[in-house]
């Protein structure tokens, strides 16, 4: 037996995208969503990304038998509070966050009768808000679901088909691990790029026209990350602090030392070091985590 | 009158996409070729990336206009060596190295008789070899002519020419200019890629496959730099290298000072940062040097 009556808090990208793929997927369910910004109810409601938008978050929970939070994850506590007194005491709690310790804690802090099983779908783009969903997100993604010790099978099973007719693989993990592995997967990435565009933006003697015009150089790959919500990043860095800080501490590590073979002009150890990282990408593109097609098949080749 | 009998030195990504550019915008031109590798060799007769393949550069040139460098910078002054006695004194050397300043004196002073006009197109894909070019890879891209002081404008303007017919913009700029700009637009982008893929890499308690499962977080888009040819880079960070340090210096103090706002909590300086840097994605897509699509437009929405 699957979920029927899906409500969806917070409809951006993921939450936007959830809707539109049960809509294909699984037509015999029916959703539900809010969002806080009244301008992104307006949006959600005409694109049709759930069956109906509510006014408020309690009464769009109330026949859930699912509830999913996308909102960022310092908003998670307040969202689950708003709905604390409406939502059915046997609906499971879940979410799309890119934090899974903070995030369950805080879910399970504000709703601690009902059965909290958190969940990551490691998909997304650089885009965000009610326009930028669609309903193939998740297909062919991993979706990690983190449940708690005691969590029920029956119900971990039922989220895991939930995704899987979505379109997603699904792994499940502790949540402490998995705040690791995104950590280096997904965190440092976003906080390098973020780093490195400012670093351009800031530079006198180059201007920000030539940083722009040259960007094909290698440059403009950062920016798209670089480009993804500030609010839901500043919320990643904060809930994810300390697995974030030591993979930050290890990539420091490592690019010093080739920084200081660069200073030495140790040619040797920037050719082994850059013949590594080759086999890296085919990996990636073995398991269709990425397009095999050059320059993501920017061009038409 | 623009260059008839173009010599192009190197038949990889650069070399073989020249040579196919010429065959398809500059029919009346002629190409021959030659590459160290009698494999490259083999390959480039066979997919006709040049009219003749030769079995030496000095072969290749005895009739050239135009020669052109396409290896790696720190292998431009050999090649350089090996055409000193075949080459035309009119013919016109340029290049498409992307470190200028060391490559111009590396080619002045193994043909101080020759006008040597260096140039960079800023063009590229991770992939490397005589089966990677293609003819529009300059289409829309910039390249960028760093002509010496002395430079003849009739021939810098036939060199301009040359790579307009190929389908770029062109921009002149001085070579010590030209090296700061593609530090911070290519080189330390590189640099950085190359970085956190070896970092990801050498963890213990999240294992490689984990790495790659969850690469679509954010991680692949650093890979496909990463896997960009090493042979190349490692000569490009070795004669571009206090540039490159520079810039390495800059964006060190910047992730240090987003390290400290996570490190305090200090969630407005990360949103801050993070807001403005979405502009800069913004005017890179305007001005139609990366792909508007979400995602690169990897899946098919």
């Amino acid at each position: 037996m699957s979920f029927q009556r899906i409500a969806i808090i917070g409809l951006g990208l993921l939450g936007g995208s959830i809707g539109l793929a049960v809509r294909e997927f699984l037509p015999g369910a029916s959703t539900t969503g809010y969002d806080q910004n009244p301008e992104t109810r307006r949006r959600a409601s005409e694109r049709g990304l759930v069956n109906e938008v509510y006014d408020s978050a309690a009464e769009a929970v109330t026949q859930a038998d699912l509830v999913i939070f996308c909102v960022p994850p310092g908003a998670m506590g307040d969202a689950a509070r708003d709905i604390a007194d409406a939502v059915p005491r046997s609906a499971v709690i879940s979410d799309v966050g890119s934090c899974k310790v903070a995030v369950a804690k805080a879910l399970t802090s504000e709703l601690p009768n009902n059965p909290v099983i958190p969940a990551h779908p490691v998909a997304g783009t650089e885009n965000s808000g009610p326009d930028a969903g669609f309903a193939t997100l998740f297909r062919q993604r991993w979706c990690i679901i983190t449940p708690p010790q005691d969590a029920d099978p029956t119900l971990v099973a039922r989220l895991k088909d939930f995704w899987e007719a979505l379109g997603a693989h699904v792994e499940l993990m502790e949540a402490a691990h998995h705040d690791r592995v995104l950590a280096v997967t997904s965190h440092l990435p976003h906080l390098i790029a973020y780093t490195i565009v400012g670093t351009a933006s800031d530079l006198e003697e180059v201007t920000q026209s030539e940083v722009i015009k040259y960007s094909a150089g290698g440059f403009r790959d950062f920016t798209r990350i670089a480009a993804s919500d500030p609010t839901m990043w500043r919320d990643v860095f904060l809930a994810n602090k300390d697995a974030v800080l030591e993979m930050l501490q290890r990539f420091t590590e490592d690019l010093t030392a080739l920084q200081r073979a660069i200073r030495v002009e140790d040619g040797d150890t920037l050719h082994d070091h850059f013949t590594r990282t080759r086999a890296v990408r085919r990996s990636i593109i073995e398991q269709g985590q990425d397009d095999a097609r050059p320059d993501f098949g920017r061009g038409d080749h």
